[in-house]
């Protein structure tokens, strides 16, 4: 893993939240994007060679409502940057770790992304990410 | 906030977790250290110009602990680099963050550390942190 990518952080309401992390981190929002696929909205947040990306649900079956509901917001995943994750996809199946997705799928933020489950993570939701061309 | 010093991960069990994490990570844990005061064990690994630091409670009032009943294992806190956490503390204090420690304490890893409250940070716990001379 290169370093972490971003870090997502699952909110009830995307607007406010951008003006608490506005805050927090001393730094302006510098972008908004919807992933259909996903059922959420982001705001992304540069920090240092890290982002902070907040989620928020807009369908009850997104997988931030479900977040939500179950355990309130807070920290949803690490993402962390690879340089070629169909290789590090293999990688980590080779060593017993269980993909959600066995094959990159489209992202937020110009990326192709795979997740692992938690159940081999120690309940850390982990996203692999590859910048694409 | 300078970068993402770190993020912390509870875990049940510290040398099995470090087995995962560094497969996962594919690098080796760089230290273990015990902070008496905080009743937990914990192991440093380093991505990027970021650290992921597990943590084991020490006993069954630690922080971990509780946090591991409530939630099981997972990410606990995020902790941002800042330059001077006396000015970093005045300045969120005067925004309205409600801070956990209102003057520095002594933390792990060679740093002096404050959390603030998550009822003022969407739910995350978050940590800032400035390395000691």
């Amino acid at each position: 893993m290169k370093k972490i990518e971003h870090l997502g952080i699952a909110v009830a309401n995307l607007q406010e939240s951008i003006i608490v992390f506005e805050k927090l981190l001393n730094t302006t929002c510098y972008k908004t994007e919807e992933v259909t696929s996903e059922g959420v909205r982001t705001a992304f947040f540069q920090v240092g060679a890290s982002k902070i990306e907040l989620l928020e649900a807009t369908n009850p079956d997104s997988p931030i409502a479900k977040f939500l509901t179950k355990q309130g917001g807070g920290i949803h995943h690490i993402a962390f940057e690879v340089d070629d994750i169909e290789v590090e996809i293999k990688r980590l199946q080779a060593l017993d770790f269980q993909l959600i997705h066995e094959s990159p799928k489209e992202g937020a933020d110009n990326k192709r992304i795979a997740f692992l489950h938690p159940k081999s993570t120690n309940g850390v939701l982990v996203e692999l990410c590859q910048e694409k061309n």
